[in-house]
């Protein structure tokens, strides 16, 4: 049973079956946000949409068979992703919490990223920087958290859309790290009432853009470093000649001896 | 024939022409966009017009001569893209479809890149770095078909000129990944009737530019690598060195000779 | 006494203790700002906050002690802050400046850098970049200065929000150097009464940008080399290399002397 | 004459007290903005000001004398500029264009960067990267030229102020490439009228900003080569190592010869 299973799991073919299934999910679920379509032809979409969570349901479950003991399946990140997805799904197939469940099978469509070997492994590759970017996203959130209590202590009268309480400050300070009308939609209606706010405003935005752009700076080192680790050609050339030097070495030790004699 | 059209084509003074040609051309359909020279000049502006298109059609026709077989001109992209222009020029000439023939002329212009050595090796260069980019646009395309299906499922309600259908969605997200009024013209309006959309928009613009960076990292180390090739220096004095310790190696050997007599 | 006040104050359980104090003072800052929290548990917080600026002074003395003479202590900008930060607060304490004390509060929350070893490391890092863009901010300063008098010269009477004074213009271009609403919120409303402005905003656009832009790339050139100096891999491999041709010399040397005899 | 001349252009102390005079030239301008200070003290202000045009005059009077012949002065593009700058300043004296002789005055403060020789060595530097730049500028310029003429053939009538002329096209499409209001300001409001103009909009946001994003990259590039030239420790390594190596090539031609006799 286990080794049937692990033969069709590695299969090419059962792979490509499966992400063709998952473009047509995509395609099933774009198909449903059109009133239109779903209204006349939603009864067939909803059937089709239970066969798609049917196969899924036995591949994973293939999948479960061919990599006993299950620990070893849900170690890999991935395939707790898969099945957290379609477990959800049956959750709340019964329920009435429509969207719930049609976001659900969106998220589905995240599968795509697990089963291409490509896209995981690029995405493994971009989640594994996030870790080495720790402190200066720890340095970032105490400088978020420290403007969000001053912010609100100085202008929560003034604008109660952008400074009403610590989180409505947060969200402000992240739109203003993104430079999305910081001044214009920000900084200048509080200025008519609070005319010195612009030394709190300017700050924020010289070291939070100083900030976010050593993020940025990190991400790039980081990802250099990769490259050229993949490369190692450098090194190489290095090696070789290490080795030329050391063979020198030995053919100058047997000409001591033969001078000895 | 074919010997003569050779020398012609590849003389200097007849690329230079057709460059300043190109120029005459460009500053043409500039002028006609003013509706006082075309009113007046109109007729002038028209002829002039046949007769550069007359020009390009015999200097097409040299280069296709040239190079017998024409399967060979037609091997190059940019010949490809030359004899498209002007082929497409005779096909609307005489309808009435104005619009579409002064969009031509315009397009003609992108001849400059096809005809300036320079600008023709620059553009290769740059379209050559998309392939590599494969992966991550694959990647940022999937983001975006799964925040376009949970945007319109949640918000085409809300607001239907930023996400009524999935395609005003996927054109909200593209302006979203440019940081273009995310925050003033898309998400605060929609968060004063669902106020917890901002996960939404600020998980977006989170994954969406850390994608995106990623995406401008990998046009950089390629564009570094690509220049790193291009200079070996480095490279070349490993080879150096290489060399002298071969030398060094024969000499040794030589002595051993020596010794050995 | 000297010993004592060291022997605690290096303890890692001292400064953990000292760690959860920041943030127990931080989540208490966070809930001051809730009118409905502070106007029933307004006294309590007080109390609380007045029993963490308590052992803040305890431990700020001790680290007085344990680093005799005083000035040994000053030396680290760190402590001048630790210490400015904690009598700041007692001489505002009696005052009715509700709002300065209150953001003194909150400015405590930067003691968790100077707390936290990665952070202070971080930040002295990050600080340490700005002397090295000395040359590079004076010119963005002289820019600056030279476009914030010829706006206030030429456009004071068009628009005196944003170019009333030179402070006004001043502010009005940093804001244009992050792009922010430069055109549709500055510019066009300017060129409805002097149409040619648009030559002083481009120029300062792409001025301003391309000196910002060598600015950041001082910046990522200066973590670049910081990083590879932390490397090091690369001098190492030629150290060695050295290393091994300069015992190939003493062989040598050892052979001359064997023929010699 | 000229000894004495260059006795005193090349005295520390002349090219201080010229800096400072700069500054001042720049504190009077700044004054000069305010209308109530120009208002009381306007007539004091003038007097200072051509004593200190009277200065500069002088100053230029005697580094020409001391770079006798006049054509070494002039073949100093920063020499030229000082010199175009003062010379201005007295063609405009005497006229009413108050405007033109202020903003003359203020770039005047541009001085700073020919006196100081550490910007004047960076503006040098980031002047001298311009050049490499030529063939991107160039098809950012056939890029920007094609994108006007269509943006005025389809959208001229749709929205005359963003899309009248070519010209206002082009300062258009400027604002679009620096993002800003690119849709919220300009392209929704055209889809208004013309449901598929997003084509035009989003073709040009991303051929655009790839060839920006290019330009960038070879700025970025450019730098980096310059700070690895300047730096050299690399090829010094190497060149070491050559140099040790040659000296072991020398002591075995010795070996040999001694084996020889």
């Amino acid at each position: 049973m286990q080794s049937w299973s692990q033969f069709i799991v590695e299969k090419k073919a059962f792979q490509n079956f499966i992400i063709l299934l998952i473009l047509a999910n995509a395609v099933l679920i774009g198909m449903e946000t059109y009133p239109s379509i779903y209204n006349q032809y939603g009864s067939i979409l909803n059937v089709l949409d239970i066969i798609i969570l049917a196969i899924f349901t036995i591949e994973i479950g293939l999948k479960l068979i061919a990599s006993e003991p299950s620990s070893k399946f849900f170690r890999d990140g991935w395939n707790v992703f898969d099945f957290l997805i379609v477990a959800f799904s049956y959750i709340f197939v019964g329920s009435s919490f429509v969207t719930v469940l049609r976001i659900l099978r969106v998220l589905r469509l995240f599968r795509t990223i697990s089963v291409v070997p490509s896209l995981r492994k690029l995405v493994n590759a971009l989640l594994m920087t996030l870790p080495s970017l720790g402190t200066i996203m720890l340095l970032l959130g105490i400088v978020f958290y420290i403007f969000s209590v001053i912010g609100t202590v100085l202008y929560s009268e003034v604008s109660t859309e952008y400074f009403g309480t610590i989180q409505h400050t947060a969200l402000t300070l992240f739109q203003m790290i993104t430079l999305e009308s910081w001044a214009s939609g920000v900084m200048r209606p509080v200025m008519e009432e609070a005319p010195y706010s612009w030394i709190y405003f300017v700050t924020f935005i010289l070291a939070g853009s100083f900030v976010v752009l050593n993020l940025f700076v990190g991400v790039i080192v980081n990802n250099f470093e990769k490259v050229e680790k993949m490369e190692l050609g450098q090194d190489n050339g290095e090696e070789e000649l290490k080795q030329e030097i050391s063979h020198l070495r030995t053919e100058i030790k047997e000409l001591k001896e033969l001078v000895k004699n």
